[in-house]
């Protein structure tokens, strides 16, 4: 086992496999989303230097961008004090968001206690999906 | 139930009623750490306008800084496309990490898949913490 699998193995995960994943897009430090890898996708991640997560509701791994085009280009992976949360700083290809935005925290708390949205559509989800929805 | 109660009931929290929180720093931009809250410490947030979270291995309420003094004045709360990750902008006093570093994110992953600390502490944890630990 390599230095690399031996520190990726060494992480805790939860009773699932799993760590939440922040990923901040290193040009404008925006926070763009928040996903959940394992220890496989942790280390094709470093590998192909693309983030590979691992989908709780498709019980599947994904590329991010794998459909979209909107791939992220790992720069840095932070790992914080508890060994529980990775932090990735990544170029962001376009926009993060299925949605069309950015970054998917594309919402945020009013005063009067509802979401509002605070940001510009980067696309139109139904040019980009169209094909496989 | 007021709208911001309504509005708190109605994310999606996982199984044991939990959603991630993840903290930036309103003045650096810098995640500084990761914790869950459930709707009654985010309720709880929003009203004290201070972070408090829902600690899993204690099984109680913390307000973040209770015991440092290094506490998070809430400025903007985002939530993600799919209702299952929270965003706070805050101002960090002092720092975040009980380690004494800023960010809680203050190890990198190295060329050489080990972990390097990248950050300087700002404060000492023995002095902060040395009435209850």
């Amino acid at each position: 086992m390599s230095e690399l699998e031996k520190t990726i193995e060494s992480l805790k995960y939860d009773e699932k496999g799993l760590i939440p994943v922040i990923v901040v897009d290193s040009e404008t430090k925006r926070v763009v989303m928040m996903a959940y890898m394992n220890a496989t996708s942790l280390l094709e991640t470093v590998r192909t230097g693309k983030t590979h997560f691992w989908s709780r509701s498709r019980q599947k791994y994904w590329m991010k961008g794998e459909q979209s085009g909107h791939t992220q280009d790992v720069r840095n992976i932070f790992i914080d004090c508890d060994s529980d949360t990775v932090l990735i700083e990544a170029t962001q290809h376009e926009a993060a968001c299925h949605e069309g935005y950015f970054s998917c925290f594309f919402r945020r708390l009013t005063d009067s206690g509802k979401w509002e949205i605070v940001d510009e559509k980067v696309f139109d989800p139904s040019d980009v999906y169209k094909k496989t929805e």
